[in-house]
């Protein structure tokens, strides 16, 4: 079986032995390089020059959480303009939080719109301006993540970003964009296995989020002021998932060996194409607008009468394991994951497949 | 080297082998299986008959964290017991939550006593009482918890437990003894990789639990009635450390081929009895009071002029690498796990090493 969803991926057989090189405490030298290793280059893959990268036991919603919680306190004024379930979510994480959150919302499928963004910022002050940077619901990737940087910093503002589905598979440059805070996690472009959540934030947040914690802490499990004191010495301050973090290490010595994060982009972008194709020649149609198709999750809208339930049972009998929709969608789209140590043929192979299961369902 | 750290531990090759036994994804039938196996072992071994147990995707402070803002509400009256840092850690958790924390504490090194508690009780009334079954930092067990819990409930509040490095090694049987949440971690008497938080409640704090959900809502990552909605499906609500869940499964079943939780019980007393009769006889003393001497870690006080970093030093270059102790006690003990995939006749050894040692540098 071919793991074709949203999350958890495929991994390299390296990564997955590294998972057993065996158990270390995590107050280590071993563990301490690890962790060293695993933060530098996610630096450079992030383009984060200048700031910190907390490794934080848990899913992406564990760092979700704690970029919500750590990085805002109660009562600031957040503007998240989201698009699908993800955003839906993040925006309850601030409801329970405190923070007064105004929504924008566009509908399923469709790409957030630089102009309702510069609208909203100009009608009202915000703290910070929360975006998803690929909505793994809908398959939609928010490319202009530079220019509402941009906008949000005029307004005095700062960006926090759900890169969960998006990171090392979507392009994203922290410092040159001005992208202040990215939450991702292990098990999805990053191809490592799930265990753990990534936050990261540009040097200033650092400040902030001190702030917070002195006048709001957060649960200390999400709590990125502890994460700050520890991560000069490369450590966590509660046990990590060590043998995760290994094989993250590993996962990350892949992407340099396979040409460094700009060839990843484009082993994606080719993939999403060659998915595309096929999926556009049968006439199927997806459920993200074109110009915004995801990189990462495919989203392909079913024709009437097909429910997604039956197309994944298909698709696992050919050896594809890939998701339903969410929400409204949960039945009426699949979702193809095309992240993960897996290649383009694969992708292709699947796309073909999905098209002839749902072309025999929809003939009945 | 063999790690005798108070987590994580050294884990079987089984379960190590288990954690790369490849990937899946967390809403598949494989995924499911070994959920509901490891939930039911966790039942059995907890003793919790009636009741749900979740895993949470992060440390044993994710699931302390998970436990005081899932069951407990802003301005609920709390009485916490404390004995030592991981409780301390745990009042702090309280106050961010928005707690009426009323607070008991004994010196570190002892253990909590029943006139004590009873006193405070009858004094006030509270929501909910607080314990740390087994305090990681000074190696005191509570063993009391059945006393404790019977006065907790005649007092109309509810008990809620930190055993993260107590659970399986520390006598302990929820619905016997009438404890009503238990939280622990993988890492520790379970011989399992770390990654996973573990709480378990009995079911009438299920309701409590929906309730406090939806006036209060945790943070998502750590709110239980998400959890408990996909327990019913043996899933977690977001991406769980699959190869985790994997490797802890197998190391529930080795509990069960070697005879049961009561063998594992014996065992544990085994090896701690074998330690301190070592550290007795060379005139040592331990940090905690001897009737409370934890049976999975044991903290063991230096003599004067003798201190706990050069003590690990020399240890590690005997391939036994242990802990120094915390807070004011850093430097002044060292702690040594008793826990994990090790024998009796290992802990005897690194005791003979750490007296030798001890000795050693006492004599300068």
């Amino acid at each position: 079986m071919v793991l074709l969803t949203p999350g958890p991926v495929e991994i390299h057989e390296r990564v997955l032995k590294a998972l057993s090189e065996g158990i270390a405490s995590h107050r280590s030298e071993t563990y301490r390089n690890w962790h060293c290793e695993a933060v530098e280059r996610l630096k450079r893959i992030s383009g984060l020059r200048d700031g910190s990268v907390y490794l934080i036991p848990g899913s992406g919603t564990t760092a979700v959480d704690a970029m919500i919680y750590s990085v805002l306190a109660p009562g600031e004024k957040v503007l998240a303009y989201i698009v699908g379930e993800f955003g839906r979510r993040a925006v309850n994480t601030m409801k329970a939080r405190g923070l007064n959150v105004r929504l924008l919302e566009e509908p399923w499928g469709k790409a957030i719109r630089i102009e309702r963004l510069k609208e909203a910022l100009e009608e009202d002050s915000y703290d910070a301006v929360f975006i998803v940077h690929n909505e793994t619901s809908t398959g939609v990737a928010n490319r202009t993540l530079r220019e509402a940087a941009e906008l949000v910093h005029k307004h005095g503002a700062i960006l926090l970003v759900d890169s969960v589905s998006g990171f090392a598979g979507e392009r994203l440059y922290m410092d040159d964009w001005g992208v202040d805070v990215v939450a991702t996690a292990t098990q999805k472009c990053l191809a490592a296995p799930p265990g753990l959540g990534i936050v990261m934030v540009k040097s200033d947040v650092v400040e902030r989020i001190e702030k917070v914690s002195k006048e709001s802490p957060p649960p200390p499990s999400i709590n990125l002021s502890l994460y700050e004191k520890f991560l000069a010495k490369c450590e966590t301050p509660f046990t990590p998932p060590v043998n995760v973090v290994r094989a993250l290490v590993e996962a990350l010595r892949l992407i340099e060996e396979e040409g460094g994060i700009e060839a990843r982009y484009r082993e994606q972008e080719m993939r999403a194409s060659r998915f595309y194709s096929v999926i556009d020649a049968a006439g199927l149609d997806t459920l993200a607008e074109k110009s915004a198709r995801s990189y990462t999750v495919a989203a392909v809208r079913l024709p009437e009468g097909v429910r997604a339930p039956e197309v994944k049972k298909r698709m696992a009998e050919l050896g594809f394991e890939i998701a339903g929709g969410m929400g409204e969608y949960r039945e009426k789209v699949v979702r193809v994951g095309l992240m993960g140590a897996i290649n383009a043929d694969i992708v292709e192979a699947a796309a073909r497949s999905l098209v002839e299961i749902i072309q025999e369902l929809s003939r009945g």
